[in-house]
């Protein structure tokens, strides 16, 4: 029987191997155009998000597959039959962006509370203008739908500033960094209070369009939202007329109902909204990172013990 | 003998004037528009900046002054008599400005890093286009040119986001905050291993033009200059240069050789450049948060006691 075989999506080159040789002889070590039709059955270790090559993976006889650790933050690509295989575990790298989101949302509130977005378009304008409506951090109340890892790198940053976070989650249950946290249901009568929401939820059936006219109509004046959970929980229509009326002071949308978002929308044009291409994650040492992870869990996979980084709850799905 | 004269601001209207009166009966409280010239002796406490009522005071004969609360940072503008007089103490609103300062050099840190100006830029184009070239805080250093209130502030907040710091001041000595702090001459080893420097000094025959062609030339290639101390310590021409030539990656301006910045000013154009109006310390509760220094000063005063905030050192000047 031949080498069982360690999947190395091709970004990763020389060094990545040696170091993963250096660790064990055991697998052979290859990558996509070095794999021949025999080899799906014997991809012992999938380390990727190829969709092409776990799909071969998967209609192989006798396969050998025992370990997926995708390189993405979520698993809902992954073809079901992985899922349901009992034999196969998974890992993501789930929380990799949670800094850089974290760094962009406080770009974008201290840019809109300090005026810089504006006096950066008024310096085409050679234009000394100082604007009095300045806001600062200190003080102000944040709402945060999600309480995770991703919610509370956003919190523990904000502490610094000097703002209060709340969080909401399905169960009402304190977390580290939250002053108080709700429930969807009891957060109803604190809404209005806050000074900022912001989204970080993933895509599920509960999430859908909770974020709609009768929401923002709730919201404080001069409040502001923020989404960088997923696209399919705000009404788009609804917040673009509580942007044009005034209703609340800002927007900032890194995630939409459509992505890309067709030049044909009209939020492009939506007052007092920052658009940013589902960007606001890109880490920039992505790829180091990533392998950092998977170099902890395949030292875990080698000693027979479990994955200690990011191991799927396969009924979640997360 | 008239009651002794509290000179307040005519933009503190009745409620701050009740709070007063409340901690004493002893001084009539006025304003500008309610002092005759006899009123100009008899004033002990002088609330506010206005140049030509402090003039005023420093002609009348027999005057009583005994307590200068400035409503600005700085007492550089102060006429050299009051300086000079040993009865009259001098207190300021310094650090009064510091979280705003600090909330703005972090709005263009994360909006730079992140690509925020150029995503507002192409929203006008409704382009949706992803770039590649983020950073991250984390793990970057920063050098401050200054050690005190606002430095620290700087400090304590990039500690959040997982900067480490670095200071300069007179003496080298070390502050809490920061990693390492260097003297102006022990600093020049480690210019170029900074990601970041920040100016936060003030204007001193000691800091005029530090920042030049040779220190940007010594400086980290794809790194960031910030100043938000005072423009005479850049010399402006020079750093245009830099970021023209691509020696450093960007820089943020707020303070200027000369303000406002004139139309014919090269700046406005200079690639790579964010320039703000003097504007990054505008506070949000400005009058409120000035009032609460005075009314802390003020009960100090009524008990004979030191006055516990921001006394100014006359020989230092600040």
């Amino acid at each position: 029987m031949p080498k069982p075989i360690l999947y190395l999506d091709a970004q990763y080159k020389d060094q990545a191997r040696r170091q993963l040789e250096e660790l064990s002889d055991h697998y052979q070590i290859k990558d996509k155009k070095q794999l021949n039709s025999s080899d799906y059955a014997q991809i012992e270790i999938f380390f990727g998000s190829d969709l092409e090559t776990l799909a071969a993976i998967y209609q192989a006889n006798d396969r050998r597959l025992a370990w997926i650790q995708l390189d993405t933050a979520g698993a809902d690509y992954l073809p079901q039959a992985f899922m349901a295989d009992p034999k196969v575990s998974i890992t993501t790298v789930s929380g990799i962006h949670a800094p850089s989101i974290a760094e962009s949302i406080y770009g974008y509130l201290l840019g809109v509370y300090h005026q810089l977005f504006i006096y950066h378009d008024q310096q085409q304008e050679k234009n000394w203008h100082r604007y009095e409506d300045v806001k600062n951090l200190t003080g102000k109340k944040a709402l945060v739908y999600g309480t995770g890892h991703l919610a509370s790198e956003i919190a523990q940053i904000g502490q610094a500033f000097g703002l209060d976070f709340y969080g909401v989650n399905t169960s009402g249950r304190a977390v580290e960094h939250f002053k108080a946290t709700y429930t969807q249901e009891s957060v109803a009568d604190h809404i209005g209070e806050m000074d900022i929401i912001i989204n970080t939820l993933p895509s599920t059936p509960e999430t859908k369009n909770i974020f709609d006219r009768s929401f923002f109509n709730e919201m404080k004046e001069k409040s502001y939202f923020i989404n960088v959970g997923r696209g399919s929980a705000v009404v788009e229509a609804d917040l673009q007329a509580a942007l044009e009326e005034d209703k609340i002071a800002g927007a900032y949308l890194d995630v939409f109902q459509k992505e890309p978002l067709t030049a044909d929308s009209p939020l492009w044009e939506t007052k007092n909204l920052l658009i940013t291409p589902h960007s606001s994650g890109r880490v920039e040492h992505f790829r180091d990172d990533i392998f950092k992870i998977f170099y902890q869990n395949y030292q875990d996979y080698l000693k027979g013990k479990s994955l200690s980084i990011n191991l799927l709850d396969k009924e979640k799905g997360y």
